[in-house]
């Protein structure tokens, strides 16, 4: 029997407990041994629920066990999971977290001290829930120098799009309504202002390029500012609006980061990616374009990736699992210098398409959706370029990055 | 410096060499130390390639070699293959393959050769080329029962069925445009009669239940009988028609597996799966559905999937990959008892909708594409009682198994 501990009895760490109590038998067989809760900390009670019988409140009944080999860390937040998590691991635990704040911060340093204390310490369920993707960038890409990573990795902020496209509403409706069926938290502002992708892309990147990326130092634009407009204007152009997280390898060896919606038309492989669903798409350089899709969030899909690195934990005591990830810095490329061409939204009466060509060279009119706009997508042209031109523009209306 | 050795220098063969010499720096990175291809065995000389430095016609020099840790059979076929391989195992080398004819047959006892001998037997190329599905498969999906794997497998027939579509041309000109690209072979049969396809299903149901699936006993038909008139059907109907390799775990816990082409819609995430790409979609009990997605064959990318596994093989020296593929025999569900809808197309003058209706229950008509011509898609009926229902039949023209 593997004795395993539990911090915090929320949504994923009650589904750990269920995954595990619904599939025990072909866990076991898989793990090798039987895995047995063996204490859940939660400083709550939660009166009535069998949980109680191992529910504890001090985190210390865990760490001085030793009979406890194996701490799932499900709390959230960089404190105090941090500090139970760097504990847990420096008396040869292994740890398993689902926590993308602590992950994307602490990732290059708990990655560390698993590997002088010969352990382990995995996060698959940090990005992309269920989805199987820290496994297979650390083990089966290997062969491969990454060039793309490039992610729908926040399902709200993808069901809020998906809705304004499908029923022409817009994003405080499609919000409120994400709200409602409790996929968007009351503060949303960490899924539409694009906060969570930009952790969760932190660490893709981290572990492609094997380099510490800071999050800090991701171009991050969120959603909020997406109008219906937008999306009228996408469908016009055969396109869809989506929340990218993209990090990509230019030829010279440097690497760019960000966040933010872009329009993106069949041809691309999200672009089926819809609703609450997240998509990864990883480019290497001899494997071409993998993708892999599947739900990024809820309970169970979540609970199943963090019980999967639980038995690989239990499959590898006191053998660390070889993760390239040093705490050396990656300086990314500054944004400013970035191409992409962008599609433009500005007021008919204070511009022509005479004026626009002048100011942005060769551009493709959009059609007419609103009456008194001219839509129209521009090369490619460099981030800071964009901006200049923006200020030397009157009536604009608004900008989005097109990758077609 | 790890030695090891190349088993036919083929397109894989000569793939893995270039990789390992393109990607020769990272590759070192991840499997910690230089990975150097001391042999390469072909009974062909290539002269004047620089390959014939390390070229050997006798295994012999191979297997008797100690310092040949890692041995990559990229061969094909069973023979001589199997007995290399074998060999090669009892001596206490990794194995890694890409052929699925070998990893199909013999799969199992591979498997436990390498357990026994605390090596490793490692195929992630043998199904879907470069994507990653063997090892997330094996290590990912841990927490789950797989219920079912349904895969696009086969990138020849994809295309073939892909170019169908967009173009409206007939089978045999698709298949010589496929043959004039390289995409298939001279004789197709294997490709097209789904046979390949059925051999890679088998291994992916061995793993996902963890018991051998033999894959004579998988029902198997190709694409050769679609007809562009069927394509058009598809089409009024908002379908396409994809070449799927299934099983399926039913509640009462009995599988069934087939190869069959299939008309799905979209909302299918396996519909936008085309040309020469592969996509395998996997859904367990607690993750939801999950799919995989890229290139299924080509050089390059199988030759990624091959020194992925090389490098798992240099990371786990004296310690086997736990793989739980038992030689205990799953026995399939008689494909008889395997319920589907069906799309039918028959003669008009020898039909009346009432006369089908009389026969088949309740059906729904399809648009009409071909003049004398009633299409209709049934409810859901078993394999045997459709049989039954054809050769009552005057006037039958083809059917299709219908996925929505």
């Amino acid at each position: 029997m593997i004795n395993i501990a539990v911090l915090g009895y929320g949504t994923i760490g009650s589904g750990v407990v269920e995954v595990l109590k619904l599939n025990g038998d072909s866990i076991c067989k898989r793990a090798g041994d039987r895995i047995n809760v063996k204490y859940v900390l939660d400083i709550r009670d939660f009166p009535g629920n069998p949980i109680m019988e191992i529910l504890v409140h001090d985190v210390n009944i865990i760490l001085n066990d030793p009979d406890v080999k194996i701490v799932v860390e499900v709390m959230g937040g960089t404190e105090p999971a941090y500090t139970y998590v760097k504990e847990a691991l420096l008396r040869g635990k292994s740890v398993v977290t689902s926590n993308k704040e602590l992950v994307a911060k602490y990732g290059a340093e708990l990655i560390d001290i698993a590997k002088e204390r010969n352990t382990n310490f995995l996060f698959e369920a940090s990005v992309g829930g269920g989805i199987p993707i820290i496994r297979p960038l650390n083990q089966s890409l290997t062969a491969d120098e990454i060039v793309e990573i490039t992610g729908i990795l926040n399902g709200t902020t993808n069901y809020i799009l998906t809705k304004m496209a499908e029923e022409g509403i817009d994003f405080e409706t499609a919000l409120k309504n994400a709200q409602s069926l409790g996929y968007a938290e009351r503060d949303p502002s960490a899924d539409v202002e694009g906060y969570d992708s930009c952790r969760k892309i932190a660490i893709l990147s981290s572990l492609a390029y094997g380099m510490q990326v800071d999050y800090e130092d991701i171009y991050t634009e969120g959603i909020s500012k997406i109008t219906d407009t937008d999306i009228k204007y996408a469908k016009a152009l055969g396109a869809r609006i989506k929340l990218f997280a993209t990090s990509i390898r230019e030829d010279d060896d440097s690497v760019y980061a960000m966040v933010a919606p872009v329009m993106i038309r069949a041809n691309h492989p999200l672009y089926s990616v819809n609703d609450v669903f997240n998509g990864i798409f990883v480019r290497g350089n001899v494997i071409g374009d993998v993708m892999f899709y599947g739900s990024g969030a809820g309970k169970l899909p979540t609970a199943s990736a963090v019980v999967a690195d639980v038995v690989d934990c239990a499959k590898h005591f006191n053998r660390n699992i070889w993760t390239i990830w040093s705490s050396k810095k990656l300086e990314l490329t500054d944004i400013n210098k970035v191409k992409h061409r962008f599609f433009v939204r500005v007021l008919k009466n204070e511009n022509s398409i005479d004026s626009l060509r002048e100011l942005f060279g060769d551009i493709e009119i959009a059609p007419e959706v609103v009456e008194n706009e001219i839509a129209f997508i521009t090369k490619e042209i460099a981030e800071k370029e964009m901006k200049d031109k923006k200020e030397k523009l009157s009536g604009f209306l608004g900008s989005i990055r097109v990758r077609f």
